[in-house]
């Protein structure tokens, strides 16, 4: 009995190996490409796409047909096995962007603000939808009688900024408390909400998204009544159900077990609210964002509930999606090269002349005018996002969806650059950049201070050149002013040289301490001398504050006294780092 | 074009709806229901596999059945993409159990756990083995050719314990560090090991597995090569596989982004191996335990990215796998009671009579060879696991999965409050179990200390029938030999009276603190009454130390500080109880 009712649809083995093996090969090649795009300082996201065509129709696929096209198939059970983590995917996706949105701190914003994303949205949109609207076949409109959709979704296409890639270029240039930030974030925060609501109110113009025939239970083909229950959905869910989410928040962390309990709410109101809005017609992500928006405003809501939903999406579940892109999308054949060129040049002008006159308006000075216009330029996730559900839809044909991915990921390439350049602002230095294993010694043999200054300047000298023996009596005699034991077992013995043309670092570990005369008393068992060229009066003092804030943890300082290996003192800087990083 | 491109299989619109709401459901009712249980001091996963009964045949698809069927089909894209959740979570689930085993405790271990686990194996097996040999007819062998794998099987089933539901126990009890909790745990993950690589065999000695006909691309068929390559695998992840990971997990941290890169690495090993030995014909699940093992052992594995891992995995991936089980079994008519009653008691006498006697060789004794044998009795969500796997592969029949389904949940209910009797262990007392709201008082109007006792001392009343003064008076008598602020904004003024039957607390709240002399001269915001009965001799040192405890950690004092209600405190109480409880 078993048997018959298991043929029916389950998986085979076969199946069950192609669909595991196929995601474990997704899942591993978009985070080594996106590792490596970090690695050239560019977002991950870029590495991921990047993996779906490789694995794709553009390349493995035209090597290895058949291998490559039995993992990743066009139809059949894999197939559909693929399509539901992709929908679970774009889906947690958009909760976890919906999540990063501020609703009190936009509230906070003023006049700057509103026109800032005003005219950040009115003018992409403009030039977006007149220029589909004058030659929509030009640009690639899949379907004649779809004129009018096809000119909104590219005027919205045109008007939305990327929420999470700003906010890790301000994070990265440390301008994310600032005003300027506060300013670019918001603005791109009610752009987002905006751009979104209208591109559902797109989608619901559509006949019937995704193609379905038996969608006869749903609202589909009455416009009206779609949009105005989009708008109530909307409206309930960021009044009622932001009040009643900030309610039973710590009713549920209370009375119920801590953390499962709270994910599982957050997880079952947005793939809830994403199946209503599916039902309606307007695609199941844009529920999964507003309800993120709807939750993400409690202060109820802990940190670290947050890193526990963020950390998982963001890592697993968006790869999954974004490598997906590629493998059924052939980027070299639907290339066109005056598309890509018109579609950026538009987005990019557009945001640009908005986000500066909005600012100029709104009274800041020229450079920050330019640096807000520069900052609302970068797409990315959402924008590639939108493309792909208009191109599922029926509304763009392959060539602008491939344009759309392109403007996307270029976008976020130079607004970071763009805005450092204007504000001055270069990135935020680490130490994990500044170290490297010929700059560590695991064991000292030194016992005492003056030792260890030679022991270490020994290395200092192979790094720089400069004369060991002047390195240490630099040191010494700053030593002799003011002891370098900073407590917390660590000391930072440092001095100003002439010939130097950058700081250096070396890092000496020492078991059983050595004593710098710390207020605490205790012996320093990591020992960090510091050069910085007499010429860069700020180095010596950054460096120092880089030191004191890296090992500022007790577990960092613990996992670093005991290092063998320069990898080992690595990971606990990186540790530290990863902490800095939170938002 | 691609309007046909996506008729050829993606999902409508009315299914992506489909798919997306009965997730929700089911993780919402899966939730409620575990909440529920945890209510009543039982496990939750009882209640996630009772949201499936509720949800599938066996209750709502009698009631509702067009509805539950369009939701919880047996065939379709929307049947498809529920079959790839579940085969994921359940994939999942057993990295995480697997990344429990802790192979360095193993070896450490002596004589005795090798006898608990040898007998607690042999002697289940043995009973579960001639039992199924004998009458296999009765039990309910889904296939006469199957006998021998049938027999292997019940032999098995019989053996495993259940990790994840002992250490829960064992937490509970606060008996995880005594060295009966370690002999425990050490002999069940050896049973599991054992278990798990007994069950792989039998899987490789079913024709087809999961009634593929395609499955000509791999070893099927050919028992011998399949089992040498699994136990291949098997040496190779245990030995290189676990030396690699050791060696390679620092360099991730150390030169890759923290924690997504260890994560993603631990996600594509572990879905790897799955694919792997899915491929082998001995089911994916076997390969991400192997692979959770090889990789849990590493020191160099945080606790923070295990922590993400777990609580993502547990919370969302498992409900997923329990209620999916009860969702196409009709357990009311599959329910056999004497094939149940059999199951129970075969399997609860074997373990008991062999954890026991191999404790007792092992040299403990009698109480505590029963406590032993009491533990080794639970089994879990791996016994169900195991069913199920045996179900979809035709080798048991319905009833036999009932059966086993529901002693998998009796032994989780009785092992727990067993051990207790045995060891004379109450379960730890809890702050947030000793609390309700008519014992806060959230702005005590008092300024000084004597006032406060006062203010609070009326509220003991009211709980306790003692007079107000009586206490008042008994606690200022205490303060004046010892003054009871302990610092960090805490005062645990208290007394024991003769009249008290049980402890009672009263906490109250002051906003601009009450000097109540603390060693870090600020003044205490948050005043904890204690009362306890003279009799109890250590209730005061008890209730003491857990209010030390619980507030020991700086955010959850400031939570309790800002709390305007009972909730809300009792919120930041159980935030610090959800971090004693983390192992």
């Amino acid at each position: 009995m078993p048997l018959t009712w298991l043929a029916e649809g389950v998986f085979t083995s076969h199946q069950a190996t192609l669909l595991l093996f196929s995601l474990a090969l997704l899942l591993g090649t978009a985070r080594l490409l996106g590792e490596l795009a970090r690695q050239f300082k560019m977002p991950s996201v870029l590495g991921e796409i990047l993996a779906g065509i490789v694995l794709g129709p553009t390349l493995l696929g035209r090597l290895f047909p058949g291998p490559m096209e039995a993992m990743f198939p066009l139809s059949g059970n894999v197939f559909i096995g693929q399509q539901t983590l992709t929908l679970v995917s774009v889906t947690l996706l958009l909760l976890v962007a919906g999540l990063e949105v501020d609703l009190a701190v936009l509230l906070r914003q003023g006049k700057a603000m509103v026109l800032v994303s005003v005219m950040g949205m009115v003018l992409p949109f403009v030039l977006g939808f007149g220029g589909a609207w004058l030659a929509p076949e030009y640009l690639g409109l899949g379907e004649p009688a779809l004129a009018l959709p096809f000119a909104l979704f590219m005027g919205i296409a045109m008007s939305i900024t990327a929420l999470p890639v700003i906010v890790k270029i301000l994070l990265d240039l440390n301008l994310s408390k600032s005003d300027l930030g506060a300013l670019i974030l918001s603005a791109a925060m009610v752009n987002d909400l905006v751009g979104w609501i209208g591109f559902a109110m797109v989608l619901a113009m559509l006949p019937t998204v995704g193609a379905g025939l038996d969608a006869t239970a749903t609202p589909h083909g009455n416009l009206m009544l779609t949009i105005g229950l989009t708008l109530a959905f909307l409206g309930v869910m960021l009044t009622l159900g932001r009040w009643l989410a900030h309610r039973l928040l710590p009713v549920i962390q209370a009375r119920l077990e801590w953390p499962g309990a709270v994910m599982v709410f957050i997880m079952v109101v947005a793939i809830g609210s994403a199946a209503f809005t599916e039902w309606l017609g307007v695609h199941s992500i844009f529920g999964a964002f507003i309800a993120g928006v709807a939750l993400g405003d409690s202060r109820h809501l802990r940190q670290s509930t947050r890193e526990h939903i963020h950390q998982f999406i963001t890592n697993i579940f968006a790869p999954i999606f974004f490598a997906s892109i590629g493998l059924r999308l052939n980027f070299a054949e639907a290339f066109d090269p005056v598309l890509v060129v018109l579609v950026l040049v538009v987005a990019v002008a557009g945001k640009l002349a908005g986000g500066y006159w909005g600012a100029r308006w709104g009274g800041l000075e020229k450079r920050q005018s330019m640096a807000v216009g520069a900052g609302m330029v970068a797409r990315g996730a959402m924008e590639i996002i939108l493309g792909q559900l208009a191109y599922d839809a029926g509304l763009i044909t392959e060539p602008l969806f491939v344009a759309i991915v392109i403007m996307a990921l270029a976008t976020s390439l130079i607004s970071g650059p763009a805005i450092a350049r204007l504000v001055h602002r270069h990135q935020r230095r680490k130490l994990s950049d500044l170290t490297s294993d010929r700059q560590y010694i695991p064991r000292l043999v030194a016992h005492g201070p003056r030792a260890a200054h030679n022991e270490l300047a020994q290395a200092a000298e192979r790094l720089t050149g400069l004369n060991a023996q002047t390195i240490a009596g630099a040191v010494w005699a700053r030593e002799q002013i003011m002891r370098t034991g900073i407590g917390d077992m660590l000391a930072v013995p440092h001095a100003r040289l002439d010939d130097l043309s950058k700081p250096c670092i070396v890092i000496g570990g020492s078991e059983r301490g050595i004593d710098f005369d710390a207020s605490d008393g205790q012996p320093a068992r990591l020992i960090c001398l510091l050069l910085s060229p007499t010429s860069d009066a700020n180095a010596q003092i950054e460096m120092l504050d880089l030191i004191a804030r890296t090992f500022q943890y007790e577990d960092v300082r613990r996992d670093a006294f005991a290092s063998d290996t320069f990898i080992q003192l690595l990971a606990a800087i990186k540790l530290a780092e990863s902490r800095q990083n939170e938002h």
